[in-house]
């Protein structure tokens, strides 16, 4: 709850959707985003004037599903609590079916879904056998037409975890750091014909996910040597070699935060780092999102 | 190998689909199904003059899925051993990506896809609370929007179990027999806001799943006593208050066969059995299904 404004109320979302048919999380004039069918569906279902802002955690680009994202807004709390009891089934009823919010309740002290987040944690599913794939899941799975050596992929990705400047694997924001934690990046086979990477950060740049996934199958099916990942590290600039993957095998998972005595400091922390390194943007809703979608 | 011509080979096939976009396994004319998308398939990779016929052993209905379907067709030998290191890679580039084939291979002496099978193996997937559920895949389950008692389920389904006949829960086919044994049927959530019913049975009547599936829902629900699924069944009339329940839940998992050596023998009893029973239908590439979608 915002100091000094004892008539409002924070609510924390826990959320989920298919991101096939969104341009993304962040509102677009004229698009179908995610912020902008969950705001208009708590507006509906809250009765408000209008529909209230929410603050994500992951700022997902077009075509990336999510899980476990999370998401704040402040509202009347007088109107939260006529609705507390029913807005979550109501919301069920009331989004469209490719958005689910499993959870709606009041937020911790201190709560921030952006700033109070300690990680982001993403998978990336990818077959390597495409005649082996679920084709029930072939939405949600990138078909890669080569079989990966995960031992190689995991030797080369252990040597990319630790803070780096990740600019080699970002698409570059004028004024902002790349500057990351890489907590973890490992992959596993979840069956026979399915390699799934687990991508765990502080935050992630944009198409930071997408791009180290995709210099990953380069060393897995053999085509580049397991040192590779690394080189294009330290040289710190775009490499033309790094394949972008597609969003559709991207799936934000989960997002971790501090205990709730910490939740405020760690807001704190982060927005005063943030502040330091990235320039603001000019005005308007949607604030250009450090915490992108990887 | 059909005794006597020693130029065809049997190809004994697994095969995944997502029923979404089918009007089910069986050829119809102009409608897009998984007959014909993986007849054409085999037929232009194999350079055949036309398409082979395929043999199923559990056809589908319209919007039913697959992971684990079976089955054969007989091609010229020759044709075969010039095409067998490449086919199934071959396949995986021809078909539409709804359809897999994950295995195509020499059958063993005696197989039948469909006659052949001891037991066929489907799952039905209920979401019980549509706030949780996973949107990524809503094409893949059922969202119903009451609390299920699995324990009442379990109870319910039980007592289905064994040779009956199954005239309560099929649509009925002139001259066709409903006796059916019902090897199997549990329910276990596999998330706490998903229900899974496992069913296995030597055969299924058409609608036979779905009906049972939604017979139990009504039990799951506390709106039919535990008891009234074994009710219905002893009345071996269909009653207007089972819901046969949509397609998209439903899931053909895996088809059991007996050991190699007793693939032929088990062929000529079910032939045999059907023949007994079954008026035979008339003419035509898609002899009607006693082994149907459930």
């Amino acid at each position: 709850m915002p100091p000094g404004d004892s008539s409002l109320i924070r609510i924390r979302l826990e959320i989920a959707y298919d991101g096939q048919a969104f341009s993304g999380w962040a509102r677009q004039p004229a698009r179908r985003t995610v912020q902008q069918a969950l705001e208009d569906a708590l507006g509906l279902v809250l009765r408000l004037p209008e529909p209230p802002v929410l603050t994500v955690a992951g700022r997902t680009d077009a075509g990336v599903h999510a899980r476990g994202q999370v998401a704040h807004c402040d509202l009347p709390n007088e109107c939260w609590q006529a609705s507390r009891d029913t807005v979550r089934r109501r919301l069920a009823r009331v989004l469209p079916p490719d958005v689910r919010v499993s959870h709606a309740g009041p937020a911790p002290a201190g709560f921030d879904a952006r700033f109070s987040a300690l990680w982001r944690r993403y998978a990336y599913r990818v077959c390597d056998d495409p005649a082996e794939a679920d084709p029930r899941l072939r939405h949600i799975t990138l078909w890669y037409p080569r079989k990966l050596n995960l031992a190689n992929m995991n030797e080369a990705a252990s040597a990319l975890q630790g803070e780096h400047d990740f600019a080699a694997f970002c698409r570059r924001r004028a004024g902002a750091s790349t500057v990351r934690t890489l907590q973890r990046f490992q992959w596993a086979r979840a069956e026979p014909a399915l390699a799934v990477a687990t991508v765990v950060a502080d935050a992630f740049c944009h198409n930071m996910v997408r791009a180290l996934a995709g210099a990953l199958l380069r060393v897995g099916d053999g085509s580049r040597p397991t040192d590779w990942p690394r080189q294009v590290l330290a040289a710190r600039a775009r490499d033309s070699g790094v394949p972008v993957l597609p969003p559709h095998g991207l799936c934000l998972e989960e997002v971790g935060y501090p205990p709730n005595g910490q939740l405020a400091a760690r807001a704190l922390t982060t927005r005063r780092r943030r502040t330091a390194l990235v320039t603001p943007p000019a005005g308007g809703r949607s604030p250009c999102g450090w915490s992108g979608s990887g």
